[in-house]
């Protein structure tokens, strides 16, 4: 069994590709390359020809101004794809790729992944809906940047929800590791705000249950906002 | 020829499809509907089983709150093909879809979707290209969304395209009403900021291409703001 096989599987992406297809596909034409801390893995104005894998440590993007100043756009976690956008683009990157600490990545050919996506029913279907996530995640996310405060930005995401789940009983379908990514705030922030609700009566929480208790404040929350 | 396939083959998406594979596939067994003034195209709740290409007319999408009031989230005008993300995604719509005038919508099955993806590596390589600038465009909109000024919009837009071009000459990827939608200002504004740089020698614009005059006064505009 190849010895990296366990940290690709853990990847949404790869999840639904039998352990013969990742072995026989995805390892088999592809480069794994290691990176020391500061090394360049994909440089400004490169074609991605593959899909990066990022295995182990951690990478982060950066681009340069007009005099040569850096500044660091967000860091990555292995284990991810990183720049998925850009894979099937015809536009070079914009950034580049550096690795922050030691930094294992797996190189996979695009015209595989291609072949993959045509043999592989399942394949495709899965990494439609990766990449139909991300586009709503990344519209969301817009759409709750334009609210100001963490209380407009709660009932927002839950109206959604309400609107996905037609009932009152509104089950959460983010951790709050991941809404205080879609909000674009701390995660101490949110849990206080969320227990204040509760506190003030507007909501009841049971572990990822959420029951609005009063409608009438979110209604006027928004409608102040016109 | 079908009357509709004119229409068609101004979406992105269907432009490398042959107008045969466009008669035999996509209009085969897809169904065409035209729906009046304030009719739901598409309910919240609901799961997409079909590709919507908005053929003609304007479409709204809606969500209502926990009291039944209504929000207009965006309007899009045809031809285009909406709630690309929601399409493979497995979470049900969050919101209606609503025609705001008499609109002409066609329903592609998504196992024909499937189906021609794996048929037709051309369409494949569109359709995922499609999608990364899509998944591009909103990661783009989003970290421009977090300055403030236009001034720092359009120059940090301009950064980014020198590191993809690697050169002092820049020339820009978008029309101006295409950056106006990125930067989510007003067209005229954006005019306005463009000629006001030139009058004050920070940039010279000839048509779409741009070359950058005082670098010193751009490194300082992002230094002010740390």
């Amino acid at each position: 069994m190849h010895p990296y096989l366990n940290q690709i599987s853990k990847i949404n992406l790869f999840k639904s590709l039998s352990l013969d297809t990742i072995e026989q596909h995805i390892f088999k034409d592809s480069i794994i390359k290691s990176f020391e801390k500061g090394e360049v893995i994909k440089g400004r104005g490169d074609c991605l020809n593959h899909m990066i894998v990022l295995l182990f440590g951690k990478i982060q993007t950066e681009i340069v101004d007009f005099n040569g100043k850096i500044f660091v756009i967000e860091q990555i976690k292995a284990p991810f794809v990183p720049a998925i956008g850009f894979i099937f683009s015809k536009v070079s990157l914009p950034m580049d790729i550096i690795a922050v600490e030691k930094t294992t990545i797996l190189f996979i050919k695009k015209e595989e992944i291609f072949s993959l996506l045509m043999k592989n029913k399942e394949f495709l279907e899965i990494f439609l809906e990766n990449i139909g996530n991300k586009v709503n995640f990344l519209s969301n996310k817009l759409q709750i940047n334009t609210l100001k405060t963490i209380r407009e930005k709660i009932f927002y995401y839950l109206i959604q929800l309400y609107n996905q789940q037609m009932s009152d009983k509104i089950v959460l379908q983010n951790s709050l590791e991941e809404l205080s990514q879609l909000f674009g705030i701390a995660r101490p922030s949110l849990s206080r705000v969320f227990s204040d609700l509760e506190k003030e009566g507007i909501i009841l929480k049971k572990k990822n249950e959420i029951k609005i208790l009063n409608k009438d404040y979110i209604s006027n929350l928004f409608e102040n906002k016109k």
